[in-house]
């Protein structure tokens, strides 16, 4: 068995049991039933992960920024140098990045991830080096991984959450880094829901009309390429449902959807709640779920980006976000912001009075 | 010179240089411009108001929650007895409540003013006493308030501003209680908007459709009766359109609404931002606008209510919420919640590092 495989086993559904307690527990509070909307939704999912009403406060949080690089660059469907993803590694580990201010807000820890950074990033004891390549290969001349590579991506993803786990999280937050890599995350919604590519792929960090096109006409050429232009037949979860969600994330994927779709897997698997950040993730839940649908139950969808791929795909894993303020730059930022929203949430099934215990009248 | 008329003398715009260089800063950041969506503009807003860039972190946070009761809960507008005013007050002195819990969540304090509830409460050296009578009249059968409770309220509202912000809040969050207050809180946006009855009358904790056809008559009478079934087309802040707002205030307000509005002014007039919770809130802020257009400029609308009205309230204002998550509680609860996306919004201009100092490369 592989650390793949024994993750994908230990992935159980949501305990109903806890789930129906933390609903009658959210009835009997000091406010009118269902009156704080999507978070008592959120408070009874985590009921169901942890099997337990109420389940612990999702604190603290510990981000992993996974940075890679896309030899769908070449293509030209961005105006940003590769070099950024490296110069904003150093960024972040520098403590300088948007990400950094967040996590800092919210009391959450930074760990990055080099999966597959191209520059080579010089030696600091702060960084996670589990670099599979240097970055993919051009997903329009041939698939940007092998099995291989795919799988050892996916572990890395799974052995970091599992170290954050141990460390003391007690909720994971997604964040990735790597120029281009909307181009990737389109083609992995495509590949996963059936869209098309014109209804998927955004303008990323902001292209301009003719990158756009550009964009789209890669996306398509790349899924007509590796024959994934229809979405998936295969039954989520079974042999041939997770042969093609790891045949998909080989030949269109980033190391970094990779190594995120194992961090969610790792999170389902010990019960720990993950929210998910923006597009990029989106994309690599619809791999996660592929492998495994029960993992969706330990995944918050944290915020939602106006990249058109990314509602796309939280529709198909109907997860609803949590945050929807037009924010577009990754590195785990929406995810981030989702972490008081997640905690309140659950802190409400904790702190608030009852009708009874309070001695306040419910409505006739 | 009243209190009310010194604080409108004191409210003045944002400050256009300040709100330059927020947007100029944004700019020069780690991230692809604009980024940020909606939080930029939060953090321009917020520049502009302390006439500094970047403006002082807007923590501690404050609740102030006004209590009040309603004549018009005699209409069967609801069906919660009128007594839950004070059983909730009690709740939120003894820190049971969901406000309590969110407050707890984002490190703000908790202030419960009584500005009119009916049911006598006990003496509480945490609540603070500000009653001005006990609940207001029925505005189906004459106006809710006269015109010196109306001032007086208004004028409780922007004493615990002040009181609050003297202690050393540096963001204060709007918190409202009151049995039946949806439905004044309809008239108020339907007589400053222009919009029927019909179209902003909600189900506020969730009334049947007979008590919601009730509702909705009940409103469309008060309207008629005082004269506001048409938008004011006075112009906001001339003294015919402050004339207009006080006079509507006291026509279909409540006495938490017209503390909430003076709450509002007080914040404006330190220069102090304030978060709006739901449609009670937003209908406080259109009495406000009315009597200082620039008062919105210390506005954050903290959420978006499912309450028909309260949409129409934001719309008309020009506020955009930051949380939208079908939350219908009240209390604070949804401003709360929103607190930690105001900081990290200005955070961002205080921590993170721009391209130059970051050595990032801009995209080409």
């Amino acid at each position: 068995m592989t650390l793949l495989d024994d993750t994908l086993a230990a992935i159980a559904p949501l305990s109903p049991g806890a789930m129906a307690r933390a609903r009658d527990h959210q009835d009997r509070l000091t406010k009118p039933r269902g009156a704080l909307g999507a978070l008592e939704d959120v408070s009874v999912r985590l009921a169901g992960l942890a099997g337990d009403c109420p389940p612990p406060l999702p604190a603290p949080a510990a981000l992993a920024i996974f940075a890679a690089d896309h030899g769908v660059h070449a293509q030209g469907v961005t105006p940003w140098p590769q070099e950024v993803t490296a110069q904003m590694v150093a960024n972040f580990l520098a403590g300088g990045a948007v990400a950094n201010c967040f996590a800092a807000q919210v009391g959450a820890s930074v760990t990055v991830v080099d999966v597959g950074v191209k520059t080579p990033l010089p030696e600091d004891p702060a960084l996670v080096s589990e670099k599979v390549a240097p970055g993919t290969a051009d997903m329009t001349r041939g698939p940007a991984m092998t099995p291989e590579q795919a799988r050892a991506a996916l572990e890395a993803g799974i052995r970091v959450a599992a170290e954050l786990v141990r460390r003391g999280a007690r909720c994971l937050v997604t964040g990735d880094m790597g120029i281009a890599n909307t181009t990737a995350s389109a083609a992995l919604i495509c590949a996963f829901t059936g869209r098309p590519a014109e209804e998927v792929t955004g303008r990323g960090t902001g292209v301009d009309d003719e990158t756009h096109a550009r964009k789209i006409e890669v996306v398509s050429r790349a899924l007509a390429l590796h024959g994934l232009t229809t979405a998936p037949r295969a039954v989520p979860g079974s042999p041939a449902g997770v042969e093609r969600a790891l045949a998909t994330l080989a030949a269109v994927g980033g190391l970094e959807h990779a190594a995120i779709a194992g961090f969610v897997l790792g999170a389902a698997a010990r019960r720990v709640p993950v929210i998910l950040d923006g597009v990029i993730a989106g994309a690599a839940a619809l791999v996660a779920a592929g492998l495994s649908p029960d993992a969706l139950g330990a995944c918050v969808a944290g915020h939602r980006s106006p990249e058109p791929g990314h509602g796309a795909a939280l529709a198909h894993l109907g997860l609803r976000p949590l945050v929807d303020l037009e924010l577009r730059l990754g590195e785990g930022t929406g995810g981030l912001l989702a972490h008081p929203l997640v905690c309140a949430a659950v802190r409400v099934l904790h702190e608030v009075a009852t009708f009874d215990s309070a001695g306040v009248a419910d409505k006739n």
